[in-house]
């Protein structure tokens, strides 16, 4: 070992989802949209010029700021962009997150949040969902340092019951809590109307799921000004331009386009109750998702086996060795003609 | 004041030079390229269809690493690509900069490296450059948890001499050494055959200045095998898809073009030479800039004057308020016709 060793900020990092290269599989495990960006953002890229690439971009990524704060009825000043939804996060533990007290979140979630604490050597307490992948309210009342709950939760796809999330906001004055909605847009209730009566409470968004844009990396955060001004602070003190200046520009196209994303979305939310109904014919039991995917089982056949033999079909779904969850398949919800052919797959693997 | 703001991490973020809207002014103060990108960026533009951008891009960045590593003869474990150097930067401060012992760096220099350092409670300690803005080696041959020197150094262009950055990363062999050489490629000499050599040191380079995409966000770093592993689990465990899938085929493009790429970096050399002639000619001291700007003084007009009387002209160059340094200009080299309007600027304000 080298002497310099000693100092290094060893971590488990995060491993994403696999992107394989092939071009001719069914790629349903990395939660992405199977339909392409709104066409303004094919526009935007027609029409611009690499000349333009040679200078700096706008450091407070204006342009896009003021198109979220548009179609979301709020103040610029009451948003935050960063690249990706993880970038945003990563930002928010950073900023908020310096207490000595434990961080809460549930023990089966989006698997970063531990390692995002492990990184800034943040404290943190995982709270136990209950055996219907619901949080238990009362958990996330007791001394912490900050919370972080998805809604939609991932990987389970569950909306927490109305109200809940508000109780915990209301009950932790102390903390920052962040409401990670993700996966808000495919027909759950985004707590975003709270932020003007609590200013703790910070809410993640993304273009990676409901706008299609994975590839380009925008995430954002919605606060009262304060709370924003502190996450910027912080960004500006790590990376002042971290968004390049096409991607803003493809940004505003997607979101000033609210009626094909409401198609979009519409869309999957028909496949994915189309692909229950599916599944549970098949004899798997699931959560009743409001995300762009499905968290299933099945009576007798192992998770780890329909994950193998779907893959040597072509077909990706997503397999998390945990406790807890490792009899599950995450599967993401694609177009119709996906849906019927992993289906199809399904059928094949459960009746050999 | 709410409860909550006790646990915020409070930081003085730094401020990046201004980025003016107008489009008739004369951009000479963040240091950009005045030239276009290699034309197989536009052509990269031209063929990237926006449904690409449905899916996250490879977290790996593997096609922009291996191009930089062919590029620089290097194996691709040797490279780390981030969001800009400043993202490559901030990254390596989290992830190297872990003793007690204070971090080492230049008191004139890229006015960033204090911000990471107070960001990540870094302890840090500047080292005064001489009265000809060079390091003074033995400043750097003492207990340390890092060292972090660019090459040539900004603001002031002024390379180290052949042999003193070797003898201070030999003398270090406990810490990291990072050589911040984002000017390098304008005329100086780059440390890079030295990381077989020396497993402590990082070379950290960017694409914002010699390869015209500032607007792009892509910087890299050069090291051994094993600090690019540690800087890579740092950074998975921060954001695992940092670079759009765009970003990664332009910049791609832009490094396997190395003949556009001299004749670029030559002309920017030409204009630069023949701009330290013509201020001179005007009263003007500067030392001898490698970099892609100079750093000017003139013996009767104060620097703060001659900022805002170019800025009422239209020309922007870049004045810092700073001990030592607030009677210097930084004047980033623009095309010919570019710095021939800054010279008559200047000839009608040092002449009133």
């Amino acid at each position: 070992m080298s002497s310099w060793e000693a100092y290094v900020r060893k971590v488990v990092p995060y491993v994403p989802g696999e992107q394989p290269k092939q071009k001719d599989i069914i790629k349903l495990n990395t939660n992405e949209n199977p339909y392409p960006p709104a066409p303004g953002v094919e526009k935007v890229l027609r029409d611009f010029s690499a000349d333009e690439l040679r200078l700096y971009p706008d450091p407070e990524i204006r342009d896009l700021v003021d198109a979220i704060a548009e179609q979301k009825g709020l103040a610029s000043n009451q948003v935050f962009v960063g690249v990706g939804s993880d970038d945003v996060l990563a930002m928010a533990f950073l900023t908020f997150f310096g207490s000595q007290k434990p961080v809460l979140f549930p023990d089966i979630t989006y698997s970063f949040y531990d390692v995002w604490a492990e990184l800034f050597r943040i404290p943190y307490e995982v709270q136990p969902l209950d055996e219907n992948f619901s949080i238990v309210a009362s958990d996330y009342c007791k001394a912490n340092g900050g919370i972080v709950i998805p809604n939609p939760n991932a990987p389970t796809g569950v909306e927490e019951p109305d109200g809940v999330l508000e109780e915990i906001i209301r009950n932790n004055p102390d903390s920052i809590v962040i409401i990670d909605e993700a996966y808000v847009d495919f027909g759950a209730k985004s707590v975003l109307p709270l932020i003007d009566t609590y200013d703790n409470l910070l809410v993640v968004q993304t273009f990676s799921k409901s706008r299609s844009m994975a590839g380009s990396r925008i995430g954002f955060a919605m606060g009262n000004p304060k709370l924003i001004q502190y996450l910027n602070d912080c960004k500006y003190s790590f990376n002042s331009y971290t968004m390049d200046r096409l991607t803003i520009l493809l940004g505003k196209a997607a979101v000033e386009d609210q009626a094909y994303f409401s198609e979009q979305v519409e869309r999957i939310i028909d496949t994915r109750e189309w692909t229950k109904k599916q599944l549970q014919e098949l004899g798997f039991t699931m959560p009743d998702s409001k995300a762009n995917f499905v968290f299933a089982s099945h009576k007798r056949v192992d998770a780890k086996t329909i994950f193998e033999e779907l893959k040597q079909r072509g077909i990706f779904v997503r397999y998390f060795n945990k406790p807890r969850i490792d009899n599950c398949l995450r599967i993401t919800i694609g177009t119709n003609q996906e849906m019927e052919a992993l289906v199809a797959a399904l059928k094949e693997i459960i009746n050999q």
